[in-house]
């Protein structure tokens, strides 16, 4: 991981737009570009906030005519001197102003580069610089509102203030030790084990909100399962050309639609592959099965599909078992096929994929299985494993300090396990201690280049 | 086409990157972003060429954080007042930020639709407008430095200045014609009959020049052909490795390098599948060689290709005709398995295409092949269809006012003639006449939205 105070160029947009952009930062950002920008007058003298039109050259050849957006330390994204070029969004042009800003004296930029020079600036904390991650990927609105609370920093928040009550127990144990020889307790215990129950009871509540924060964030994974030729891959594609159409009505905005995902009321649904189920002695079939039941297993919401037309008695019960916490919707297909006598069942989806009939009922019963009201109303979801494992450990201290109130562990001792809870809440945002290289080089690898 | 003054609104970026850029431009773009951007102070007041960090906001809904750019009209792209918003590079973001520019009376571009307004506004003519769109589309260093030619205008004046000479021709007839009575001969026939030749010569060079212009900008195309099994397909991996490699110099830069493309010294070779050559009665083969029969039949450069380890005596003659103005370019194949007397003929280009021998040689044969000379000195090069018909009914008729004049047509006819020619001419940059709707909704229909 770097951390030296070159100048950084990168290409900040994706190739094939109708313009393109690229970022400088660094002490020598102005001199950089102003070794091959031609403009009314140079870069150096310009004041931050301002935009130039000029050209791009080398030698009398002039590579692009191009706006240079000025942006002076520390009022940047990364609180250096930086610059903003944008350019015709020709794949050559952004390489070949590239390969002159390298050669006027910058450097490529490492995959999140930016982002460290912000953090490190104090300008983010890392949680805030992840979400920054987590905001350029964001593909749905709940996926948004999670990276956008977090980058806000209303998580960080949540977290500092945790910090700081533990911190103030922490002050107040140690004041005890500074007068030991008097036998004074500041600290009520009575009063501490309640500050610590509820703090526990605060991070017990942000682990729980990471099953739904990391399926907001990867897509919530649903897995549609049922006897051969009920109709799973007819819903399937009866549920994703409902989200092309969707997504079509602003058109060019959005190219790279994942296979087999689609958004439903703004939750980003992944729907996992599964074949047929049904007693089989083929070696293949069996496989498939097998691939089927590992499906089920990670999906958070089962679809159980069942055939109208062959039903003769009751909807079945599902032949493969849930583990708890999994949510179980039962859709009886091929409605319009049904016997003339046979009646909906409470609590099951009618459909018939073929024809779109239900499907919006279907969507809705999607939606109103992933509560997202805590994402709106801005309050912290936890997304990020690393933060899950970080406030594990916290936990985890966290009881081991009321254990060792409870059983009468002495002052030092009891304050150096609360101060192990801080060191693990501050991992999450940085704050408080710088983070380390490797932790640093693990969370901003993830970054795309540019950013 | 449109031809409005609403405000319209794009991504000009492509989905994927760091960064998003939407463009808003039209007589209202501070009002319409206003109404959802909050920053220090509001966009309409706001200098041009500066930039101000705020928020796009629904309600109390923040969408992001962004930069907006201010250009106030004349001075921006389109002519107009004009924003452009940088976002983070989210898709869902985007089109957020879309809706609520259109909700808040924003209206969304036709492909093109900015830059049509800025040949409307007058900043560009119509072959400089169509330079744009090359430009963007522009993947190697030929391509680039053509549609840079056309863009700055080198060709428009080319034209502007061939049509004053015809201008001046036709003021001297209508003079005549003035002092008709008078039998006055203003215009030397002897004297308008070279400058009319000389005219016809320079168009004449321009619509020779569009083979080239054509082949550079979409690629120059190249059929490697030969009995099978001589390595066609190996070489073809190799070059299109090679390519591979020098395009991930600059990482992240350039995503989508078109399949079976290759970017050699500069210039953008098509390489064109064919299928081995021999004689066959099966059906399916016999369907293959036809179809290697018209990829040679489109290239401008053959590669001959033999396999040395069957060589027997010299170097066969291709058994597939040549159209004129192809280049054949003799390679013979497996030089290391070549009988041990063998010696390579001059003007054949020895490669072991497995062992990545010979393959600098025959990369600048290729080169050498394609006279780029003129681009790079700013000659005018024809690349655009459009422009080399106008050119060529241009032509004609001032083939058939040359005739006039040899057959003694009347004064006030030839000057028709004349004219005739001038009309075809100004339809290239759209200069001296409006250009009719439909040629406008030709050439923009073509843009990438956003631009």
């Amino acid at each position: 991981m770097n951390t030296d105070h070159d100048t950084i160029v990168a290409p900040a947009t994706a190739a094939g737009g109708a313009i393109a952009v690229i970022r400088i930062s660094g002490g020598e950002a102005f001199a950089v570009c102003d070794r091959i920008f031609r403009g009314r007058r140079p870069l150096a003298e310009a004041d931050g906030y301002t935009v130039h039109y000029g050209t791009i050259a080398e030698g009398d050849r002039v590579i692009d005519d191009v706006l240079a957006a000025v942006f002076r330390a520390p009022h940047s994204y990364t609180g250096e001197n930086s610059v903003e070029i944008s350019c015709h969004g020709s794949s050559y042009i952004v390489s070949e102003i590239l390969r002159l800003l390298i050669a006027a004296g910058g450097r490529m930029a490492q995959p999140g580069e930016f982002t460290i020079r912000a953090y490190l600036a104090g300008k983010l904390d890392l949680s805030q610089a992840e979400a920054v991650a987590d905001m350029i990927a964001s593909s749905s609105r709940a996926a948004h509102a999670l990276a956008s609370t977090q980058m806000r920093g209303g998580y960080s928040e949540e977290l500092e203030s945790l910090r700081e009550k533990l911190l103030n127990l922490t002050s107040l144990l140690e004041l005890e030790l500074d007068f030991s020889e008097e036998d004074v307790e500041f600290a009520d215990r009575t009063a501490l084990r309640a500050t610590m129950q509820r703090i526990a009871a605060e991070i017990d509540r942000l682990r729980s909100s990471f099953a739904l924060g990391n399926a907001i964030r990867e897509g919530v994974a649903v897995a549609i399962a049922g006897a051969p030729n009920v109709g799973k891959s007819t819903l399937l594609n009866r549920l994703l050309n409902e989200e092309r159409a969707m997504v079509s009505e602003i058109a060019g905005t959005t190219r790279d639609v994942i296979e087999e995902c689609a958004n439903i009321g703004g939750v980003l649904f992944r729907f996992l592959d599964t074949a047929g189920i049904r007693p089989t002695d083929d070696r293949l079939e069996q496989m498939g099965i097998q691939r089927t039941m590992s499906s089920i297993e990670r999906a958070r919401i089962v679809i159980h599909m069942v055939d109208a037309s062959t039903l003769t008695g009751p909807v079945p019960a599902p032949d493969f078992p849930l583990r708890p916490g999994q949510k179980l919707l039962t859709v009886v297909n091929k409605t319009d096929k049904a016997p003339a006598a046979w009646r909906l069942p409470e609590g099951v989806v009618g459909i018939s994929a073929k024809h779109g009939e239900g499907i919006d009922a279907l969507c809705d019963a999607l939606r109103e299985s992933v509560d997202t009201e805590a994402l709106y109303h801005g309050d912290p979801v936890v997304s990020n494993s690393r933060h899950y494992e970080a406030l594990s450990a916290a936990r985890e201290a966290l009881g081991q300090a009321l254990d060792g109130l409870a059983h009468g562990l002495p002052t030092d001792l009891l304050s150096e396990e609360i101060r192990q809870v801080i060191t693990h809440l501050s991992a999450i945002t940085g704050r408080g201690a710088i983070a380390p290289d490797e932790i640093l080089q693990n969370i901003f690898s993830k970054f795309c280049i540019g950013k």
